[in-house]
């Protein structure tokens, strides 16, 4: 248990910008530390400014090189950046995840730039619990631009993305089965497309199907609704960073003129609440009866005199008791 | 909504082998059918006989393949196999994964066998909930072996492979930083390891890293533990397959022996009724005050009135009463 902290010296040495103020929050925060109402009280006051932005795409598009590009053109334009790198915990990513973070430790001593990685957890609701409150501490600290970004692999890693206000999908050239099969699921989450590798063979083609999918989406579509803008980047060499901001900018003064700026981050409350809430319930769950409730109606379920819905009913039953 | 089954039928069409009522029971329990509950307590006398095996490893290491070659394995020594295939519902993933599938088709025939994808779902709980459920399905149909796999990208894709009496991680040459940097991940879940494409370059050094890394992680162990055995294959010329039903064989005698068996089952029960449970509360949080107290305690966390642990705690609150 860490020590006590005294929380409103900590949130204004994070608002002054030091940067072992904003991790501290962070850990406390990711900790459920018990402080962590104090700190969620605390933080409130300055949060919702801070431009959310969601970065994901399948490995190998240069996600970390386009983030670090982004970090840099944001930097040039005076903004704070916050990122929080959210690792998939899969037992077999560590060594690809290492080199990623290591690209972008040229930004890692700008004090405009913090980066901080977090893991998704092993328990339910671990990541749709503590990214929001991460995302929170980042928010109220002031960094302009908050940047999530993520591999898109699993559900929660992607789940996480969308509590963004603008997310952004990045492709590359060669992935053009890949767009086909899955265009559902990426129209769904894109606000941005940015097609990076676009010095290499075959991105015209690839900015060409997106084009299709995005004009196929909106057929039928009533009223005024966003259209996806395709941006060709080449991150490596620096290149496109100027027109994916300005692609941000647009998006997020389409959201503010449309109200879906307040519907999102209403969306996203909800979301945070709603995992606070389940994530106590679950704790309490576990904790009846001493602890023994929950393993003593599994064992009566691994034995079979007990189906597990009818457990669970007895279950539920005793946490409303 | 599907219409009114007669469970007691489909319990026994599908305890008779027949895979439109295996695939229906399935279909109920996935829909979360008004019928569940007299599913799952139909269901529960006949269920705990099915051996259920786990089977991950990260992208391109030959997972279907060798979930095929061990499905002609075990089909030769005359047992019936279901596969739960989860795929992770990653936007992205869509192309290579209707490819995997397609590897699977001679089975497709084959009466012994059944073949079911479950895609992890974009709601809190979903995977854990759906596939305890599948997999009970499996098993009171009669199948004498569950094969789970799942390519090890997210958490909840890793998650729902523990849940196996036994699980194995599939390894290829090349992989050698990989098995290092994540090595506390890896020894962590697998019970049996296999190198896959054993007749490639590499595949020595594959095979000695993981040796020591095992041989590393017994150190210090007190009493009799499992030690994870290595099992080199060549799933696309169908090589190593005995060796692997051989290590899965002794493996479960050495749960059974141990008393480990009833104690994975009961962690497994435990995880399904809590999900189950998890699952109900969060419904009914959703439908508090006509299903707008959520939305109106979320807007006030968006409009900074009220921090998101306050809001939780009025919501459990309402939930209590």
């Amino acid at each position: 248990m860490s020590p006590r902290a005294d929380v409103t010296e900590l949130v204004g040495q994070a608002r002054e910008g030091k940067p072992r103020a904003v991790a501290r929050l962070i850990s406390l925060v990711e900790d459920a530390h018990p402080q962590l109402r104090e700190v969620a009280a605390a933080l409130t006051p300055y949060t919702g400014n801070a431009q959310v932005v969601g970065l994901t795409g399948p490995p190998g598009v240069g996600k970390s090189t386009s983030t670090s590009m982004l970090l840099s053109a944001l930097r040039e334009q005076g903004k704070r950046v916050g990122v929080l790198a959210i690792d998939p915990s899969s037992p077999f990513s560590g060594g690809a995840l290492l080199g990623d973070r290591i690209r972008m430790s040229e930004h890692a001593v700008d004090p405009g730039v913090f980066i901080r990685s977090m893991a998704t957890r092993g328990h339910l609701g671990g990541l749709a619990w503590a990214a929001p409150q991460a995302v929170r501490v980042l928010d109220a600290a002031g960094f302009d631009v908050v940047l999530i970004e993520t591999v898109g692999v699993g559900q929660s890693e992607v789940d996480v993305v969308r509590l963004a206000d603008t997310t952004v999908v990045l492709l590359a050239p060669g992935m053009g089965d890949g767009i086909q099969a899955a265009k559902a699921g990426v129209l769904e989450i894109a606000d941005v497309f940015v097609v990076n590798k676009a010095d290499r063979e075959g991105a015209d083609a690839t900015v060409h199907d997106l084009r299709q999918l995005v004009a196929m989406s909106r057929r039928g579509v009533a009223g005024p609704s966003w259209r996806q803008p395709i941006v060709p980047t080449a991150a490596a060499k620096g290149e496109g960073a100027a027109e994916v901001l300005r692609a941000l900018g647009e998006h997020h003064t389409w959201l503010a003129e449309h109200g879906e700026l307040d519907r999102r981050r209403t969306a996203r409350a909800e979301a945070e609440v709603e995992a606070i809430a389940l994530r106590r319930l679950r704790a309490e769950l576990g904790e009846l009866r001493g602890g023994e409730r929950l393993g003593e109606l599994a064992r009566r379920v691994a034995g079979r005199e007990l189906d597990p819905y009818a457990a669970a009913d007895e279950l539920v039953a005793d946490l409303r008791r």
